[in-house]
C-alpha cells in the first residue's frame, strides 16, 4: 500500500525532532510520499521584513509579499532541508511544489464565509486542491522508480501564479487520488478522549462517534479541521487514515479512522 | 542535441525580462535544461534580517544564516517562480536542488587562495561540483519523459548538509556530463571586441585568442571567470558553448567558443 505522511510545523521547526522523524520515515517500507507544512519560520521572516502575519481562523492571509515569503520558506528552506536529511538516511527524496512537473494544479480560493456565518474573507494568494488536482501518472512513475516525493504547500494555477495551500488538504487529497494510506502526524499520540491525558488515545474513531464527541466538546477546535480533512480523505478514497505522533511513525499506535 | 542554458541575476531579478526569457526558452526545440543563479534578492533579504552580505572576489561568503537565506531565495522563490512561468508557457519544467532525487552531490570547498596569491579564504557553506557530481541516468530519464529540469544553485553533500554553489560552474559541469550544448546567457550580446560597443561581438573565440585578448585587457575582469568556466566545459566534454544575450535565445547570435 502507498503511504502518504503529513508533518506539520511542530516537527519542521524542531531540528532534533525533524532528524528523528526523517530517520524513521526513511525506514518505512513500501512506496511513500511526504507532505510538510510550514511552521513559525515564515512568520519570523515576515516580521523581520516589516510585514505583519495575519491569521484568520487558523489560516494565513497571503498578500503578494507574504506569498513570496512562504514560497521562500516552504519551497526553499523547509523542503530542501527535509530532502537533504532524507537523502542522508538513504531515502531517495525529491522535493516538489505543485508547479514542478505540473504535479498539482490548484484553484484560487474565492472569498470565504467565516465561522460567524456572514463575514466574507478573501485570503489572497491561497489555492485549494482536490483529489482531481494531482498528476497521478507522474507521481506513480516517480514511485515506480523508487523516488519519494516530498511536497511543500506551494502550488500554482498553470498560469504562472503561485499559491499558498493548506498542507493537511494536500495530504488528504493526495491520499484520496492515489487510494493510499494516510498518516497525519501531530504533537499528540492520537485523538484523545481526555485532552489533559496524553495516554487517553481513542484507538479507532468512526464519523458518527466523531460528530458525537465534537458536540460534547471532547474534540476541540484545533482538531476539528484536521479531522474534517481526515474523514474527507477517507470518504474520497484514501484506503486508511491514522492520526498519530510524528515520532511514533514506525509504531502501531494512534487513532485509526473508520 | 541536449542544450543547457544558464541565466544569471540580471534576468532573475527582472520580472519582465524573465517572462520574455521563459517564453523563448519554452519555444526552444529538443531536450533542454535550465540553470539559474540568484540575483540581488538574497542580499536584500540578508540585509532585512540584519545580516551583512560579504562578497570576496565576486563570490558570496556563506555562513549558516546566509546559507538559510540563499536556500530560501534560490531554491524557493527564484526556482518556483521560474518553474511556474515555464509551465504557463507549456514547458514541463521541474525545479531541482542538488539534493532532489540525489541529482548533484557537491564537495565542500576548502579554504581558497585569493588572487593576491597568499591570503587563504574559507567561503563557508560553499560546495563545488564537477562533471562527475551529476546523477546522469536520473537526468536522462527526466529528459526522456519530456521533463525540463530547472536547477537552482543549492546543492548537498549526501550527509544532510546544503551548500551554495556557483551557477556558472553547475551549468558548465552539467553540459560536460551530458556532452550537451551550453548557452551562457548574460547582459551583453556576446564577448565584445570593444567593451563600449555592444555591436562589436566576436562571433567565434578559441582558447588561444582568449588568452591573447585577456593579456591585452580586451576581455575584462567580470568576463574572465565566466569564460574560464565556458572553456573548461568545452574541454571536459560540452559539445558546443555559446555566450549570448538572454533575450536572444532563439536567434543565431553571440560568441561561439572553439
Amino acid at each position: 500500500m502507498i503511504q502518504v505522511v503529513k508533518i506539520g510545523g511542530n516537527i519542521v521547526d524542531n531540528p532534533e525532532a525533524l532528524d528523528v522523524f526523517c530517520q524513521q520515515f526513511a525506514k518505512m517500507e513500501g512506496p511513500k510520499l511526504l507532505v510538510h507544512g510550514g511552521g513559525v519560520m515564515a512568520s519570523h521572516i515576515q516580521q523581520s521584513l516589516g510585514l505583519k502575519p495575519i491569521m484568520v481562523e487558523g489560516r494565513r492571509v497571503t498578500d503578494k509579499k507574504t506569498l513570496n515569503v512562504v514560497t521562500m520558506v516552504y519551497a526553499g528552506y523547509c523542503n530542501k532541508t527535509i530532502v537533504a536529511l532524507l537523502q542522508k538516511y538513504g531515502c531517495n527524496a525529491l522535493g516538489l511544489a505543485g508547479c514542478d512537473g505540473g504535479v498539482i494544479r490548484a484553484r484560487r480560493r474565492g472569498p470565504k464565509t467565516l465561522s460567524d456565518g456572514f463575514t466574507k474573507m478573501d485570503f489572497g494568494f491561497v489555492g485549494d486542491v482536490s483529489p482531481t488536482s494531482f498528476n497521478v501518472p507522474f507521481i506513480r512513475n516517480l514511485l515506480t522508480h523508487g523516488i519519494v516525493p516530498v511536497f511543500c504547500p506551494i502550488n500554482h494555477d498553470g498560469q504562472g501564479q503561485l499559491f499558498n495551500t493548506n498542507a493537511d488538504t494536500i495530504a488528504g487529497s493526495l491520499a484520496a487520488a492515489l487510494c493510499a494510506g494516510l498518516v497525519y502526524c501531530f504533537e499528540k499520540k492520537g485523538v484523545l478522549q481526555d485532552k489533559d491525558d496524553d495516554n487517553s488515545v481513542i484507538p479507532s474513531l468512526d464519523a458518527e462517534t466523531y460528530t458525537k464527541l465534537r458536540l460534547e466538546g471532547v474534540i476541540d477546535k484545533g482538531m476539528v479541521p484536521k479531522l474534517d480533512n481526515a474523514f474527507g480523505a477517507l470518504q474520497k478514497g484514501a484506503s486508511r487514515v491514522v492520526i498519530k505522533h510524528a515520532l511514533d511513525l514506525l509504531e502501531d499506535t494512534g487513532t485509526v479512522l473508520k
